[in-house]
């Protein structure tokens, strides 16, 4: 015999960048491993300096990183954790992207424009990422983005069983906060058997500068409203269509979004608003003036350590997600 | 001087499949040229066979083939006809795609689907195609899923214009066939400055075999109503949606679509609905049995001429829409 | 430890299209397993949908399609299946082709035509192909139309062993059907020690339409004449030289082929010859007017099944052949 | 404006490595231009080195250069040609190569083997090739081995026209050499209207050694038999084949190939042979002791340089062959 | 005729992200265009949006970005213009970055390290970049890390010929702060004839901690020396060395160095140390607070113009610095 | 069940070229292994062909070949070895170059010149190379330009110990022959705590033809200098630089380089030379007529068969270098 041959081995590592330290130890925890020890820093000039501490080779490498401000900076981290991962002759890498940064650019709503959330597969893949696990994309279609697997999860369950816990369904109407959101609601709508309304931004084609009037379609008054969006950034359409819902005569309102982006003037903008409550995910790190009471976060690390075991032993994600897919 | 100079210079040239010869001929009519000569027939098994009776050398290549019945035939010929023209020494290869096929299958709905309408992308980019010009997309990520540039264009203005001159205004109301389409449908509201309604399908999450109900989200008693949606297939959702509107009062329901794609049953389900008018593009041939006075046929075709021309001549495609987008 | 250690394994899964149901099943049986279930089919449209109802995730695919009439569609549902396995994590696509369509357009014969075969290769590669199984392929040479392994499967050892069993070899002679396909008709003579013929299609050049005559090369007389093809397609050029045999004295004609393709005017054609036996291989469906006495299928499928588990198991394909090459 | 505008303008330059510089200076002059200066040598290892002393910057380059013994280094030095004029911002790059290396080498005969044509396809190709150019190649379909345009000349007029001129035509037999290569001979006999005969290489498959006989297979019986090939390289299987029809009755044989590779002892086997003569073109060097009377070498430069022109002024290279072909 | 033919035309144009927006006015005054009226903005997010206000269809795009901190964003910022110009169809994008971020990590200097410098190669390819133009690479060889034409353009001439004028040649030592530079400073002494030293950190392997002394190697006493670097950071190398060299009796040292990133401590270390003179360019934006006397700053907007001119008129690069190199 | 299910497993396999047989076997031998059984030779025409003996289908495939003269040669069979393993089904191919061809020409020195070492690493990748495992590439960049794990071993602590456990270390001084090597030079003065001294190549710039003087740049009287370079190819510098140090003082020269590549001048040169003693690894063959006493060569074969054994059980590679890197 000529070669010399062994039992295979699979071997899962976790690694993790600087954005949200504290999602991708409690996936560790979940999953009952350790991350990687890792070197990171930036130079003086902000460039970013990345080492594993430990041998990487043969791995099945899932390279845990939410894209929160300064996103740029973390996505950039994630690429060169994923290139020096491919460099030191990692088997297989599994970028984990709790929330995509960029995904509302994945259309060119007009000419020259560039299409973002493409552009970010793109730069994923030619970094050397095998495969992507993601929450909750800003549209489906963007799974069709990566020339490869993606493993897309939903907190739809998660947010809507906490919801349905909580209210009397029976007054409970599912409300969108703009066109775009429709089909979002529609999920929520057939989960929770309640009826759908949506708040609609109409623009006066006489007017020459595109005023625009709340309108809400669908029937809320004196109903229990769940507003329900993918993510909120910084919460100027949510509170708008809130208010609306109000304005017609909502007997209470409640927002959910599995992203809580709050960037900007997001946290003045919910102390301020009548919502009872705004329940999120934490795919990305809650601001610390946001550590409100009405402000309830729902931890997605289960949900992503169980798709992680998954993956690693060739089990079905989708299985995870049976009755509500 | 060891080189030989010249003046550069461009050709456009026009090819066109099989599957909808009549457009291509009308749109060649529109820029004043003619489509290239070309042999293509199938053999005894099926394949299909290509060759163009004139050099395409250096050519700026304009492959023309839209996507209607039997699907799979005319796109593999259309894959065929950009690889002859690839290895024929085309400069640039531009598919125009005026139906594009297996555009509904976007995403994963569940786990181990394909995403068709990214594979036809690549599967176009595979044989060399350079780039993409297409109508009313499904959805418009699906313009990211072409690694290179796709130039959209849009019928909102052809048939909205031709809506907006037969009814009365005031009495306008545009509906979304189902919360899909919403986006769309809102448009059309921005266009026509008309109030908003949707129809949406509703499950009873109480009843095992998940009966669903069309519920009609919005104001349509005594209004005439405009069904908008980007392609009509079997005619199933929209007549249905035709329907409900009826049931709740709409004085007039008006359907209309981008791709009359009409199959199967779509022939029925049009004579036999309460539709007043269904009006269409012909980005797609209209079936033989469909030639009624109830539908309306507008011509896509200088649409298309006018960008194949801004293409070549290196304008602005973008100026083309600019009084809606 | 920071990470998760397991013993790794392999999974061998079987999937079929629809193009040639009881190939793929009997290739299932002889492996001892069985197809993976499996939700095909078309819509109005005749857009394709597939949806696999057991996890592919790391597992060894097999795609097997075999390519009969309408060639296009099977063709473009093999490519779907692929990217639905690609993006369901399989570990290895392995594309099993018994009959490789487009296989006749492997070079351009005149400017400005496709090279088909080659374009197929690529578009499996581009839709997620890691390897190709086939069996004869048109010319051996299309092995080097795929960037990756080809296993090439040869009926000759099936096909000549049946014929050598049942005729006087001392009066056996091969015949080329054509200029053509003389390389395939020497490797019968190796293998039954028989001397070889040509039929020749000459062209007289000084008459203006290219008539055509068909010259045997080589002693008939006599003789028991095997007409040896990769596949017939319409039968024309074959019954065509068959009937030049008997012209020249044969004294019994015979017919074989890898792929029975039997298109169009095939059936009236094999009917009618005076050829007292067509063997063909199952690697395409036979029509069923075509269930004639004068016609033997032999079955492709253990052969199939075999290769398939060498490439499972890491052992040879080559030693399957070992005695024919 | 924000911008600069300027005509376009086409620079044709040629570029010759060291493998067969007469060739290439024959094709300048043919074209009337000159080839590019150029610094080319080997370093003490080995090692080549070139650089171009004009700006190609732009360009339309031409890169000739046959594949002569020592085959690798001149397939070598091609590739760094191209990488230099690919990093130097050549606009296009055609490669010119009238011997295209280990063409033989088109599809594995066995397991294990490598496709080297295919590779040398892929090598070019990843170098920065966007085209080629070349002349009868050992089998059409490496023109699908690689992915862009192939431009193919054929020899057959300039040497059939020359041996039809030559000869009385009614007592001319085609003769292929071996069963590989009847389809090259099928074609000189359409061309000149004469009858085909075989060299078919027998083996007794009843003794061990496979003992080889070579069977004529047609009749040559006083007549001229012209032997066509599309390459000479040790000449052992034409003087075979050359002997088989002397014994047969041959009243002349006269040998034609595109490509005189002559190596190793084709020298010593031309010389001896009765055949009277040998016609080659110069698509390779002639190596000295070859320069006898009965060698007849025709010039293929024209035919380059003419398709040459056609590539660079977007004419069509099928029409030089209109007549052949 | 079929097709319609036009006279090609060239389009240069300027495009320029927000980073060093100076330079690239400058760039465009030297060249006598504009820069493209550009929207760029940053969501609250962080995330970037960019659209361009003319149609670059056809153009030959000149995307102008340096890298200095925020790195990531800037790099980010090119990336979407780029994919936003490949989308706009663009003819052809060159990359102009005048400081190449991430040059420094150019190779392992340990396992498990990313080789940055080749990633954002990469990136740049990946997104759409045809052609990279930039100003004195950290080290040579990141040329070869693009797949593709990299027009590197040197501010030696520009640096040398400053310092050359200012001292007494006689006087003048080149020196290099550390082993890795020593061939940039040897550049130096063939232009200007002045010997060579070496300021070389030596480790002691005799003390646990690594204690570093620095040594000069070569002969500095009552010379003027000129300290050079292609970039000056923090600042702590270059005046270790500054300071090494005053130890050993230098008269005066003066520091040059193409990029001037001046990052974190760098400011008070430049205003502290005793060297005379510190002159860079503006490839990268000044910090305010270095405005100082002893900081001497050097356009290359000009030899940047002139390079972007000879790549759209297809002329030399290398003539450029003709007599440099 | 629908599968079957197997263990993984994993063969490695070696293979090697013709070029260093002894190194391979050498290696083999360390490994406990055997080289599998191949066929190679060439062609009359000098064609290479390739064949492997046993199955290599799944194996983990390392292939050996060093680049020594005829170096175009040797390349090409490794490529062609790489291109049969990838069709031969391999499950992943590592390159193994102890010494790789072309490395000097890592950059552009001038315009329109090649970069040959990405080259040569875009060429492997083509082939199908997976990883490189190598020795002392001439500068660490070229890592880079392999898009894929590069093991990089370095000979600098078995030729450093070799060297320190022979010589007085306190009269030890390390010379870098140019500017080129002196981070090389910096690297022994850190293993060996010897002081650092440059033979620095000077052009006078007022004399026309650029005489050269070699100028000696730190303290070398008395000293015995190790002069370290990373091959020497005809030996003119390092015996140049040699002789200067004699003038200069130095009590004794030797010289050691891990690639003793050796050609033309290089045998006389190194006889005739004052050095006492060349050291080198086996990387390369040594040329017959260099087996002179003052030659030492030491293996490499021990460092190349522990890094094969640590990559094919996924170890670490690093940490065979932990004390010296």
């Amino acid at each position: 015999m000529t070669g010399i041959k062994t039992t295979g081995e699979k071997k899962l590592m976790l690694f993790s960048g600087r954005a949200h330290p504290e999602l991708a130890e409690e996936v560790a925890h979940q999953l009952g491993a350790q991350l990687v020890p890792t070197k990171a820093f930036d130079f003086a000039n902000g460039e970013i300096y990345v080492r594993f501490e430990e041998s990487a080779r043969g791995s099945d490498a899932f390279v845990i990183q939410s894209h929160p401000a300064p996103i740029n900076k973390w996505i950039m981290e994630q690429l060169i954790m994923i290139d020096a991962l491919k460099r030191a002759s990692a088997k297989r890498i599994t970028v984990v992207v709790p929330f995509y940064g960029y995904a509302r650019q994945d259309k060119k709503h007009r000419g020259r424009e560039p299409i973002s959330a493409r552009l970010m597969a793109d730069l994923m893949k030619t970094a050397g990422a095998d495969r992507i696990l993601t929450v909750d994309l800003h549209t489906d279609q963007i799974q069709g983005f990566f020339d490869g697997p993606v493993d897309h999860l939903f907190a739809l369950p998660l947010l809507a069983d906490y919801v349905g816990a909580k209210v009397d369904r029976s007054k409970l109407t599912v409300v969108s906060p703009d066109a775009g959101r429709v089909r979002v609601a529609d999920r929520w709508c057939d989960r929770l058997g309640a009826p759908l309304a949506i708040v609609h931004k109409r623009r006066d084609p006489d007017v020459a500068n595109q005023v625009t009037v709340h309108e809400v379609v669908g029937d809320v008054k004196g109903r229990i409203c769940v507003l329900v969006d993918d993510m909120i950034d910084t919460g100027g359409t949510i509170c708008a269509a809130a208010d609306a819902l109000f304005a017609n005569g909502a007997e209470d309102v409640i927002v959910t979004a599995t992203h809580g982006v709050l960037s900007g003037p997001a946290a003045d903008r919910l102390k301020n608003s009548k919502v009872s409550e705004f329940v999120f995910t934490d795919t990305l790190p809650t601001p610390g003036e946001l550590e409100l009471d009405k402000i309830t976060v729902l931890s997605i690390a289960p949900m992503i350590a169980s798709a992680i075991r998954e993956v690693f032993e060739d089990g079905s994600v989708t299985s995870l997600f049976n009755d509500a897919h």
